[in-house]
């Protein structure tokens, strides 16, 4: 990523790509069959991207590992999320590091370091305040890196803090404000800023009111398809150029198959391609840009 | 730990134990300097713990291995993550992974089954609600794991977003009384549960109203030494028994000695005695219960 992450995403939908982000959550119980003759489980884990990710990148610009299923598999699997951030980014794609970390001064640091060498951008806590975000903010400052701060998740208990009471606004609403602020000096000066937000899909009246206090901030929004919502949920999160929203899917591409499916692959391409055109039509773009 | 994380915290203070815990924060800056001759850093950071957790293990009931810190050297990092801990326990200490994850569903559910297999107890954000805990809160109750929720933390910004006021209570309370709610049914119904609050010692007139809020909660407090608060500070959070709290320190015992000195080892089990007695002036312990 030669330049930064904003424009990166500009350039990626200016190519033609929508502006959509595939998850990456892997699963052992939802790989293809004829994979079951790798031993290892990390290995499998790796073989399937190796196969899966070449089928992946001319439909998607962006993709998103979930560093807990690949933690979850201890050092090894730590491992495999490396390389296959580094495979994703070899591949022409965008990585978002989906690992939502968030602490305070040195360990902030350490994190940021880390992370954001390995990933394009990553998700981050806001709980802590702004100077658990610092180390991260300093980076899009100068590298370029990207940042998504959770401010309205995805999840049925999302409400139960995040729509607090706070003064005229609610709790999301006072993060969002904050998210503004982080962005300032990061990014296009005329357009978005390298900071952006995760507000969650499955929750469509926030949506539009969010963007509004957040008109520089990349939305990447969670929750389309296995936890019910819909692309055309998210419309109101783009603007009239079809850019600031990133839809995310996970399962819906990359277990679009049925296990013993010896085209996989096959199916995967199609999924995403099919996805890519669903948010095309919401986002208004890849009509002729490509 | 065959008792509950809860008991097993009752059972090292009762055997003599100061109140306190560790944290493992590996710098490489910070190594003794006979160390400087393994070459490879992280190998450098394993030889650093294999020769100084024996001689913290007789003062210190409890560590804290810091993932971050870790997790910064990537695969090889977090295999030195599992690695410690798997000493520390060995050694007879429970283990709190400070890891600050904070996810949804089957994410978290991830994070869940492998951070509360390596350590005994770890840290974790509140901001996504309930159902984001469930994973860990499940492993509370069937397999007595420990749980240390972020409530007021140590960092000047805490304030930004923690105490901002949500009806007639600011939003630290309001996660206090979610900790409290979340520990029912865990641990020891007399006494605390295993579902704990990260409270930050450099905030001493919050700590007695946080202890009240979370009369069965474990507090752990960070912010001792370095980040400029003392012992005497979190007196407040201890009960008449000097049981719930643990006074957490880092730099102060772990990196109490100068590059050179080739006594180091005693350096830190000094420190450690020398802090181990503070806590137990502080907290009305350790005369005659080992």
């Amino acid at each position: 990523m030669a330049i930064g992450f904003a424009q990166a995403l500009e350039q990626r939908v200016r190519a033609g790509f929508a502006p959509a982000i595939i998850g990456l959550d892997p699963r052992l119980d939802a790989l293809p069959a004829e994979l079951g003759g790798v031993d290892d489980p990390v290995e499998r884990i790796c073989a399937f991207y190796r196969e899966s990710l070449p089928r992946l990148a001319p439909h998607v610009g962006v993709v998103k590992p979930n560093i807990a299923f690949f933690e979850q598999f201890g050092w090894s699997g730590f491992r495999a999320y490396e390389s296959t951030c580094a495979l994703a980014q070899e591949l022409g794609m965008l990585v978002v590091g989906d690992i939502k970390r968030g602490d305070i001064g040195t360990t902030a640091a350490a994190y940021a370091a880390f992370h954001l060498r390995v990933a394009d951008a990553v998700t981050l806590h806001p709980y802590l305040g702004s100077d658990s975000l610092e180390p991260f903010l300093s980076l899009s400052r100068t590298a370029g890196k990207g940042l998504f701060v959770l401010v309205r998740t995805s999840n049925p208990s999302a409400a139960e803090f995040q729509d607090l009471q706070v003064g005229e606004a609610d709790l999301s609403t006072a993060v969002a404000r904050a998210v503004d602020r982080w962005g300032e000096g990061t990014g296009d000066p005329d357009g978005y800023a390298h900071v952006g937000a995760v507000v969650g899909a499955t929750w469509p009246g926030q949506i539009e009111h969010l963007r509004r206090c957040m008109p520089r901030a990349w939305l990447l929004l969670p929750g389309v398809g296995a936890q019910g919502a819909t692309v055309s949920d998210v419309a109101a999160a783009f603007d009239p150029r079809g850019r600031g929203a990133l839809v995310a899917q996970s399962r819906g591409v990359m277990q679009a198959f049925a296990p013993g499916d010896p085209d996989w692959r096959d199916r995967i391409a199609a999924a995403a391609a099919a996805f890519a055109a669903e948010v095309h039509t919401v986002a208004g773009t890849g009509q002729g840009e490509r």
